[in-house]
């Protein structure tokens, strides 16, 4: 195989990093990958990665409309266009500077006729993608399975009301953990697209919630069979398609993985935008998974607060992406895990230069929100909100409580000795002016 | 002491079952106590419950205006008002024959001014209601500690950030614990009003909710302590009064419970409104708890769907009714749970007549709903559907499948040989039209 | 051109009534088109429409998965397609006895690759239509022009920010109200599918709004133009696809309306869905068009109050459907409007049959609404409660306010003349409790 | 009168302007009063205002507990109570640099034992307040009368079941009108807290909203009479406390200002966090409103877009902020209104201190967005996009259409002879990154 000379994305350069003050468009302005933040590059500590869906396969369409998507590949089709996208994901990938991808098993190759034939389109893609990798420094963050777009996973895939197609989505993640071991992955993503319900009206949960947990096992059973030993992570989400995903947030998916038995081979692969739909903010979820070490890895996107379903819009908002990495840093960074945009262009951001431009804001983003938060960190900023907050926990009956080493008969004695207890403000509104002020010198950082 | 002889409700008749036709706002049209559905009484099925605060204690304030209710002890204040309030307590749940109630400990005695004054006026009425109890049917369902509503608890409770007050709340437990045992509480139940986070900012989540598992543990060790073994619940709740719960949700809790060691000495007490603020179906809540054998008790009431905060409507949704009757009878009851109405009558119902017709209201549509449930199951409406829809998993790969006996080399071989996989509609608008038959058809059974 | 022979829906029977108490799926339980309710036949009461989009041109596709839809012309392509739609229209319509249809343009026939060829096909496809029209009692209740699918309106329609896309856009709507004079439609809606933002940083809003009040204006010229007097709709969405649609509600458009003068030429068609997406009820947007003598046609479908976006579900929820028909017969019925069926089988209710059981689960639940509804305005339910609770505006000082003929200085008088002010209870829960029983007699009526 | 000598807020100094570098919790990082930004004064282009219910009357109470404000005036009952929040208030309006206030009749002044007494006592503190504003520079933006907190005001106001509630309701308007002339207001707002329903189901809607329309006429005739002219504002909100608000947002409070011919005498208020409750953003209120001319005046705040109720934050996020002073420098100011801090320090922030610190946060805030959104304007940041984006309506029949001089003929004969139409990207993406860059050089501003 001879790697492609032809270029996909011509009319844009590598993009490079000069700095806050750069009018060019095609420029990071605070992404630069070797620029020491924390004791780490940048690079090393963002771990950015590309979407292969939203960025190659998918075409801006919405439920009112068809794709808008102007693609330099529009003209081919089926192994053609599969290839052609590997070809300009490499491009892409490389001028953006990102060190990941991930993808789903149909975002990279066609289905075929029969399971067979599906599956041999993924090797011949993948045998593509590995040859790339030889000369690119491009790497694999993870892999997963689509099991939510073919009409077979109608009714869920490993939840699905039919056992042939619970066969069928075994089949499918089999194969992706053989593409992930073949390609290096170092995460295997479970996004239960449609393992939930439309309605209980017609649903047995707990025969469903069985079967997931089987399912789960016998993943993580394949995987050291075939000395693969991906970080599990299952990415939660509460709805949409489904009514109801069974992996509606952190902490419904722990309590699932508790029930099963699985609590030491999975860790949360967390979208900012699916946080939000569950009626947490982003941060909450990673605090969530965080201090159970359960943080995985992260889908980089931010939602509209204003619209109820899942816009996977590129993250530019600041606060939450310097929270977002407040919480990576406190976690000792995301380890085998990276900062994946799951985010599209808007459908009205249609050309191939929306890609680029989404990107550099997403990546600025995240570059701004780690030199922000590393600075609160060097400064002890929270931590010294939190120590004072709490030192009545650091001696006496508070240190007992923390240790467990107290009892409600010692309380109530200590209770009943208390005058009017003296309590702190929380000063929200001032820590909010503080943050400001920290997120408003950064172009000094 | 001397049982009141005055009435408090005196324009309001006993309200007595006079059947679907009846034109008597003062009457049961559908809730018949001694009648028999499902092979028990209504009143055993439903197990009927009064929520103190609402109907006795609450005036009907809202964060825009001051109390509205009329009631005939508003002339009274401090203990004469708690005393009057538990004469009215007993003239009403006799005269709307419910054989239970709930309170918080602040709903029947008030606050002194120090913890031992407290305790001393709790016990005080403690001592009344016992007598009350005495010669009338009227049982404690369960009690809890309002850890909410005084300045103290401002920064949470078992939660805060202050360590007295965490001793204060403990004691405030011992104090129920004492009290359920005296009065023979079948539960106690803890929500966690502020037990969780306003913001993320000051707060130091794992030191909070380590020290709320130490809590619970607490709690369970010194009920066990004084030989007092009420079925322990927690009430989830997403938000409000705080920004996050930490038991936002069945599931939510259920993580939490197992993380702490905690799983096998609670179950839950789902309120309708607190689902639906969660994002879930009261019977989505319902059916979680069940299947994992965690289903305790109900506080019966509604939300409004396009209202952000947690209403506590008297329940009269038939469906919800319904289908909440559904999994109740499908967990063979409620064991030494009820249905508690934790509803208010709205600000604009401010008569002492409103209490009445509400809870009317609310019980008659739960006995419309079990009667309506109970004969669904004796059809096997919803058994029919689902043992026709998951029919592949009685046998076959799909039985070694519910076993957790296959595996994906399996499970790969038989997706290989399927050709396309013939999928069943789900058929949700026939079975929602079956529904409305069976609701319409209630006035025959 | 000779009419089809062939069956599209040989397994299903033409739907008759059979009663409340019949067992088969394919009957009416309720529905009775000639039964008479409030001095007209049920027929002429619901005017009844079925929505060519859902039934007979989308397939089942939803945002994360490929369409569902099993259907007897899916081996079909273009024209050939069209044609065998409009054949199983006819029969799916005479079976399901609905008096009406409705349809965008591109439902019916496929686009060409000019706007000469596109028109082409529509007129092929209107003449077919027109044909079967002739032996059959179906009629057209309205069309509308589909500006919402195509890429071309990737940034809006009448409101594009492309002038070319604005003129494409009138030509689709002179198009359409010559086609609906052609077939005899009785309305002509807009559904500004994209005539809205985005996002406002890139909006001129001022310029898209005056562009939209100009469009309509024209439209209103051109029907006056060809002598086709159908009655104007607007159907109010608040979002999606769009971020805001400038008709977000039934005030907001009418507040538009006012502004470019149009508000003479314009009633509502309104979508339960939409309402409760923009935060209303359902009978909320039909009672303030009603009391605006706006109310026109109605798009009855229902929501889910849990999911974000607009699912178009078959209208089952008898409180809403209740509700609705009040207001209906409240304003003397649709006049030249109609119940259009703009609901959708969910994606797992695939099968043709489930076209059946949905539209018999929409139609009966209509009329038991209306039986209702017009019980309790036969018993004059609803206006004895407003009668007594408005009295003190029949006569005196509150007389003088409902006619606008007092001032401030004769109700200030007023007011230093009043003692305490006695209120009446709202009686909210009593009302909602009549509510059920008047549902639960409907067998009886 | 002598004026007071002793300090409420003693440990508090003057707060003044010390840069973005300031570490001083109790200075303006920028908010710097002399400044000239855009060509006028940071004062005059901000029109800072405090609210008084909020600062000087709340205790931060919320539905679930009792109120935590730690007030130097708590001990205090009565007028007296009511002379002391004034003396504080001026010191506070001074200490932190607001020209301006506003203020609910019954924040200053007691409700006495009938509407005499309560007008002499609101005529006593009327008198102590303008014997301040002689030697202070302290001005009054609005005032409004309180119709939703007394128990009377049970079922609405000028929308009140009972006329006797409504003559009422007219007194205080009568009298708030004579207190804003004594005290030189700009403007007179009227929000309506209980003007909507709580249920349709007792409700006569379009009753009320007659009688609504007639009393805003009563009002701009009585301010005629006496020779005030203060700015009509009305504050539109959504919902809560009452299910639905007539005045819901902009769009739909000018649809009933064109109905009732009160289009000319009423500007809005507009509050940041009922624009997100209606489901919009801020700047698309002060868009709305902007574009018919009815941009009055603003209530700063913001929203949780996670919870579902009004929680008045003091604003904080810097892009609501700029958006916001957008739209207020596109309107050429806000001409006689202000932007008014109706927010509330969290029930968690109960120090006096906290009312500074926030207050100091809202005021920066503003000022960074006012300084950011000025750049942006002398940049023509936006225009450019749009002057662009909207190119093709300059000229030919874009032109035409913009005037409305064009026709469905023209416009279709104009499609026919289009190709392909060759659109722009929205770029939503790209032109959020530059928003980050602008925000993130203010420091350089
Ligand atoms: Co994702
Ligand atoms: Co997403
Ligand atoms: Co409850
Ligand atoms: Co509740
Ligand atoms: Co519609
Ligand atoms: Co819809
Ligand atoms: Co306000
Ligand atoms: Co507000």
């Amino acid at each position: 195989m001879t790697k492609k000379t032809a270029s996909y994305f011509d009319q844009v350069p590598e993009i490079k990093y000069e700095g806050a003050a750069s009018g060019n468009p095609y420029a990071f302005k605070y992404y630069n990958p070797e620029e020491k933040v924390g004791g780490k590059s940048m690079e090393e500590q963002l771990r950015f990665s590309i979407a292969y869906w939203h960025t190659l396969t998918q075409d801006a369409s919405d439920p009112f409309g068809q794709g808008t998507a102007e693609r330099p590949w529009d003209h081919l089709q089926g192994m053609d266009k599969a290839k052609a996208r590997v070809e300009a994901a490499f491009e892409f990938i490389e001028k953006i500077k990102a060190p990941y991808f991930c993808f789903h098993d149909i975002d990279i190759a066609p289905e075929g006729n029969s399971l067979k034939e599906t599956n041999q389109n993924l090797d011949e893609i993948t045998a593509m993608i590995k040859e790339y990798m030889k000369t690119s420094d491009v790497k694999l963050l993870w892999n997963t399975a689509n099991m939510f777009t073919h009409p077979r996973f109608v009714h869920g895939a490993a939840t699905s009301s039919n056992a042939d197609v619970y066969a069928y989505a075994a089949a499918k993640v089999k194969k992706g953990l053989e593409t992930g071991k073949e390609l290096g992955a170092e995460n295997y993503v479970f996004w239960g697209g449609r393992e939930g319900y439309e309605t209980l009206l017609n649903t047995d949960m707990k025969l469903e919630m069985d079967n997931l947990g089987h399912f789960y096992n016998m993943a993580v059973d394949y995987a050291k069979e075939i000395d693969f030993a991906p970080q599990f992570l299952i990415e939660p989400k509460p709805k949409e398609p489904t009514t109801h995903q069974y992996d509606f947030d952190v902490a419904t998916a722990t309590s699932f993985l508790y029930q099963y038995g699985l609590q030491d081979h999975f860790k949360f692969n967390i979208e900012a935008n699916h946080a939000t739909l569950a009626g947490h903010t982003f941060e909450h979820e990673l605090r969530t998974a965080r201090i159970s070490g359960m943080l995985g890895s992260v889908d980089a996107n931010q939602g509209d607060p204003l619209l109820g379903w899942d816009t996977d819009e590129f993250p530019t908002d600041l606060y939450s992406a310097t929270l977002a990495m407040y919480e990576i840093l406190k976690n000792g960074g995301l380890g085998r895990g990276g900062l994946n945009f799951d985010a599209k262009i808007r459908r009205g951001s249609f050309k191939p230069e929306d890609l680029f431009h989404a990107h550099i804001a997403g990546m600025d983003s995240f570059a701004i929100g780690l030199k922000v938060a590393n600075k609160m960190i060097e400064d002890n900023f929270f931590e010294n909100i939190t120590k004072d907050r709490y030192r009545t926990f650091s001696s006496g009956i508070g240190e007992k409580i923390t240790r467990g080493a107290t009892s409600f008969h010692e309380l109530e004695k200590h209770a009943m000795g208390l005058g009017r207890i003296e309590q702190d403000s929380g000063q929200l509104e001032k820590i909010k002016a503080g943050i400001n002020q920290y997120l408003l010198r950064v172009n000094d950082l």
